[in-house]
């Protein structure tokens, strides 16, 4: 079996990560890399190996070579970049979340499907063995039937310029509300009856710490916490009828500890060693694809869009729209329109200026415009020069601080 | 200074922890003890000592030497006896919940104050020495800003009978719910913008897993929840700007460590020795009526108020309505009630009979009946005979499992 050939997007924590990764995992082989700031690609293919670097997603889609994208942009970007990609024949592993609305999910788990292409999202939580341990344990019944969960998910991480900035999709929910959402969904399923969710919010109105509350058909509760000014120790506990389960970090799973009703440990699980916990993702991945397959087991298409609506459905219930997700204002005002005080005009014509900002789509370059209106290019950049990527510029990359490697400690076990 | 002379009302759990405790607190006297079973009443009084017995709190509050009165009975009885004590000028230590919607406390409240009489809550959390050590550290910023809580309390005690009957106001909340949202309270104030709570219910429709979340002005967060159905370790946790306080049993204070960024503990403090806990409601009583005082500052008449509000705000938004607070039903059916299906009639029906049963008032002979109409009563029963309460016949009394003491260990420290 050949190595698949993987093109990276984007030069951030999250890609030097996965560029790492990709050398410790069996038939994965990185291949190219695409930036905006072509010194930064170069930097970057130099450092990790690989044979090719990119100024635009578009060029690198004509890579007929490529055969699986992974893309670690800024969430708002994902949509774009993996539509480019998945018209083009390329598999996909977008980072968590998968897009930053259903909306999008769905059109992109559409394409993907009607072109028989893998486009699974890079939620490692879901993919590390550790999950298989924790349900073991559940259906021991040790703990007695599991009743009720709660996970938190809190990093003091509001110096990041992109966390606060509506265009950006910013807020808690996205980038720290996931986890617990997930970890709550692997162990207690979706079939959840009710939704509560509200928040603190940050000065431009986005969600700063969630409170999400989830009641289960058959009388299950899950309580989840996510914050981006406070430190905790992102524990997860499940609660039975006869004793309960304590999960230590549930975004990098280091322990399991089981105690009975009277608060006596009587278990203790770590969880295995691990290169970085991002090889398992990757695995999953890349066994799909040797297998034909087009979704991974741990986090397959369905589920990805379940998660995707639920997010929808607690930014609705916080009463939080990102810019570029607002209806288009008519052109004749309404009364309604009319009545807005003076600062509410001020901060819809900001609000306004960031759409503009956030569509301005300075990754889609003619190429790429091209590729995505044809489908597969038909000329592959030349193959014996690995400088060949048509040099673009363009503002510099946003610099992702990914939760998963908060600047204070949190290191993989 | 003499001793307080005190009755019981109640000789179950709670009643008899009382009584150990009355013996440890400096000038609090065990002086008689109210039962509606005259058996259970007598060898109360033989086995705590205690001068007089009654069968009825309505003869009780005619000993004019009955200084306070701690009313343990189930809560659905606190309002009645509290009532007849307040109007007969005795000062009260009602159990938790005060009692089971904020009407009743405003009126109770509203009669102490009228009467300069103390009507303090025996919610023993509030009192606690504990509670100041948890405010210094706070105070002390060691972990920075506080900004998000959790509070969590769970006891799988649904065999408990009270808890799933309608008419006894059973249910989480009540019972367990109280404990977080005090911790809450104490600790992150009460000026709460918005109250998001959510449950699971009992087959009779009462919250069996309370999930609930506080928005404080101030951007602060609360994430409470309660359980009778699971068992758990009852933690809370604060949650800072520089790192967090983990608060084990939040019933019972045993121990707060503090945690660094780095998740690395840097302070533990061991609550002090008690005797169960409760001296410390009693002493804070018997101290406030020494200094002619109708209130504790550990919990005041508007913090009393303010938290029946609140738990009436969480019933409504989990739509739980106790059989006898609900409106009387039209005598002409309106449209909607012939709508009704077979099941929902029946349903109905059967709580019109927990109704007629829950208001029974049992407890309420006509001696009461008679105090209840005409303040103090003029004539006391004979001081020399200590038997010599009316007996009456009436149903047994509900064998009360507080929380505090669950079947299964929960030890005091």
């Amino acid at each position: 079996m050949s190595s698949v050939n993987i093109a990276i997007i984007g030069t951030g924590n999250m890609a030097r990560t996965m560029a790492q990764t990709i050398r410790k995992v069996r038939h994965a082989k990185l291949y190219a890399v695409v930036s905006r700031d072509p010194e930064r690609a170069r930097a970057f293919a130099r450092e990790f190996h690989a044979r090719r670097f990119y100024g635009s997603v578009g060029e690198m889609v004509q890579d007929r070579k490529v055969q699986l994208v992974y893309i670690a942009t800024p969430h708002t970007e994902h949509y774009q970049a993996a539509k480019i990609c998945l018209l083009n024949g390329k598999n996909c592993l977008i980072e968590k979340p998968f897009t930053v609305n259903a909306e999008q999910a769905q059109e992109l788990l559409s394409i993907a499907a009607g072109n028989h292409l893998l486009a699974a999202e890079a939620i490692w939580t879901r993919y590390m063995p550790f999950v298989q341990t924790m349900k073991q344990m559940l259906d021991s019944k040790l703990i007695g039937e599991p009743v009720q969960l709660s996970a938190s998910l809190t990093y003091n991480i509001r110096q990041v310029p992109r966390l606060t900035d509506p265009a950006l999709a910013g807020g808690a929910l996205l980038d720290l509300g996931v986890y617990p959402l997930n970890f709550a969904s692997m162990l207690f399923g979706d079939d959840v009856i009710r939704v509560n969710a509200s928040c603190s919010y940050t000065e431009n109105h986005l969600d700063e710490q969630d409170s999400i509350s989830l009641i289960y058909r058959d009388g299950k509760v899950a309580n989840l916490s996510a914050s981006m000014v406070g430190v905790s120790d992102n524990r997860g506990e499940i609660i039975g009828t006869k004793g309960y389960m304590v999960i230590e970090n549930i975004n990098n799973y280091r322990s399991m500890s089981v105690y009975d009703a009277r608060g006596k440990k009587i278990r203790f699980v770590k969880a295995p060693r691990q290169f970085n916990g991002y090889e398992y993702e990757l695995q999953q991945v890349i066994e799909a694809l040797e297998s034909g397959q087009t979704e991974c087991a741990a986090m397959p298409s369905s589920e990805i869009l379940c998660m995707m609506h639920m997010l929808d459905f607690i930014r609705g219930e916080m009463g939080i729209t990102y810019p570029f997700e607002k209806k288009e204002r008519p052109a004749i005002p309404t009364q309604a329109q009319e009545e807005r005080t003076e600062p509410e005009k001020e901060q819809e014509d900001e609000q306004s200026r960031a759409v503009a900002d956030a569509t301005e789509e300075a990754f889609l370059t003619h190429e790429a415009q091209k590729a995505l209106e044809n489908g597969a290019g038909d000329t592959a950049p030349g193959e014996d020069d690995p400088m060949n990527g048509q040099v673009i510029s363009s503002p510099d990359e946003e610099i992702r601080v990914d939760p998963k490697e908060p600047a204070d400690g949190d290191e993989n076990p």
